[in-house]
């Protein structure tokens, strides 16, 4: 028997977004631009599903652990890291059979198999999630226009089947997104630490130097602007995704610890040329990349 | 006897441009949208020069070491720091009595008083700068918008009239600029070490990371993009300034560094709650600068 979700259109299908902040917001927000058949939310807070629901964001507040969820032919989970083999304990016994489970969590470790050996047979749990986000948190900030233009990246493991994959790939451009990529979960964590945990450690340590005084604002420009955009991040959420990510995150600090010694050395010395050279390969580096 | 920039109208003024990149193509555009009555133009090359005639940016071309130069009432200066003072060598000469000098260098050290020393009795160097700029070089990026909503800091010395500080406040509301500063060229250069030199060198080390492969494209998204965007700088220009402002910059490094470490230290030791409380001190010092 084919799964639910790839004998439908999108707009005959019924969608579960878990945990209403900024990501699972703007799930919320791209699936009714998508003209999806009906949409459940389920939040911790009931002030905030209330609020989805009177945005017309969601159709239905399911509450955890009610049977309302087995609706849903695919359920995108976008709690906190921490949170997700929470939600599946408690609330897996409800998914029907033929469902894609699916998340949006930054790092991946082994939730692949941990989540696949929780839900119910028939049910498919496949990890991915879209390089997008913003500043700030939760669902005031969430907006459909994070998907388009992004990367959607998926991290296929050996439970998972090429249908699901090729769903999930389609729903990401549907969602608005311009390339999906596949990548193991180790592969995928490693290269996050260098893309993503280390340019908002970045963003945060430069707001934090002591030189930052009141009256830096008067001084600063479109440099210092774009370096500490994302100095302003949700410190419960993102401690939990650079622990979870330890490892991979300390070695890029370091990595990136060799590239201020040279600049150190390259001033210390007078290098003109040395800092040339830095700047020289930078450059078309970036040039390259958008 | 009063000079003649603080007795007429912007549109009734002179002004010559020397150097036209990105910075001296930019107030190029601005003083046209200004509508000064005559703009002078004066550059090493002379491809770039009738670039900018063609383009109607400036009136006319003058040649290093020409007379002509003595119809400029404001004179700014747009060079690298390390030309500054060999123009002013050929040129001062040809400064009428009364003419305001001015610049836009982004490192100030002892030019105010090696400058003033230079330019004939009667004219006064005042420097200055937009906190303005952009990815790129070359008068190809120029943009009468770099001043729009910029801050414009004056740095004033000893030789300095009231009369010639207000002028250049006044001219940089005229441009665009939001807000205008006053501070010492130590003070300056200090700041700038902070607010400027740093985030630069930060974009092209996180480029420059030995993480950064073919692949790193498909895994980044708003953070990297951010965090590098002027990692695709001018060498020759920023080589200067850089050196120019070599204990400040070294200074900050490892003061930067410094935040580096507290984030080592705390994932070594699986510190959530001092990982949060980097994020906790960061993000009300981000959301009060914009």
């Amino acid at each position: 028997m084919e799964a639910a979700f790839t004998q439908k259109k999108l707009s005959e299908l019924t969608f579960a977004i878990i945990g209403l902040g900024l990501i699972g917001g703007s799930y919320a927000k791209a699936l009714r631009r998508l003209g999806v058949k009906h949409i459940l939310g389920l939040d911790i807070s009931r002030g905030i599903a209330k609020a989805c629901l009177n945005a017309h964001m969601i159709d239905e507040i399911v509450e955890s652990g009610s049977p309302a969820l087995g609706k849903a032919e695919v359920i995108i989970c976008c709690v906190y890291p921490g949170a997700i083999l929470e939600f599946v304990r408690h609330n897996a016994a409800h998914f029907q059979p033929g469902t894609l489970f699916t998340d949006a969590t930054g790092i991946k470790g082994r939730l692949p198999e941990q989540v696949q050996a929780l839900v119910p047979a028939g049910c498919e749990f496949l990890a991915g999630h879209p390089m997008a986000g913003r500043q700030g948190s939760g669902l005031g900030m969430a907006a459909a226009e994070i998907f388009d233009g992004a990367n959607y990246i998926i991290v296929p493991a050996a439970h998972n089947t090429p249908a699901a994959i090729v769903w999930l790939e389609n729903f990401a451009k549907a969602l608005g997104c311009k390339c999906t990529v596949k990548i193991s979960a180790a592969e995928h964590d490693s290269i996050i630490a260098y893309t993503s945990d280390l340019p908002h450690i970045l963003a945060v340590s430069l707001v934090n130097s002591a030189s930052f005084t009141e009256h830096t604002k008067y001084f600063i420009a479109g440099s210092f602007k774009d370096a500490t955009r994302v100095a302003d991040i949700n410190p419960d959420l993102w401690s939990d995704l650079f622990l979870a990510n330890k490892e991979n995150t300390l070695a890029e600090i370091r990595k990136y610890q060799e590239q201020l010694a040279r600049w150190t050395r390259a001033l210390e010395q007078d290098d003109a040329a040395a800092l040339q050279a830095m700047m020289q390969e930078a450059g078309p580096k970036r040039r390259e990349l958008y």
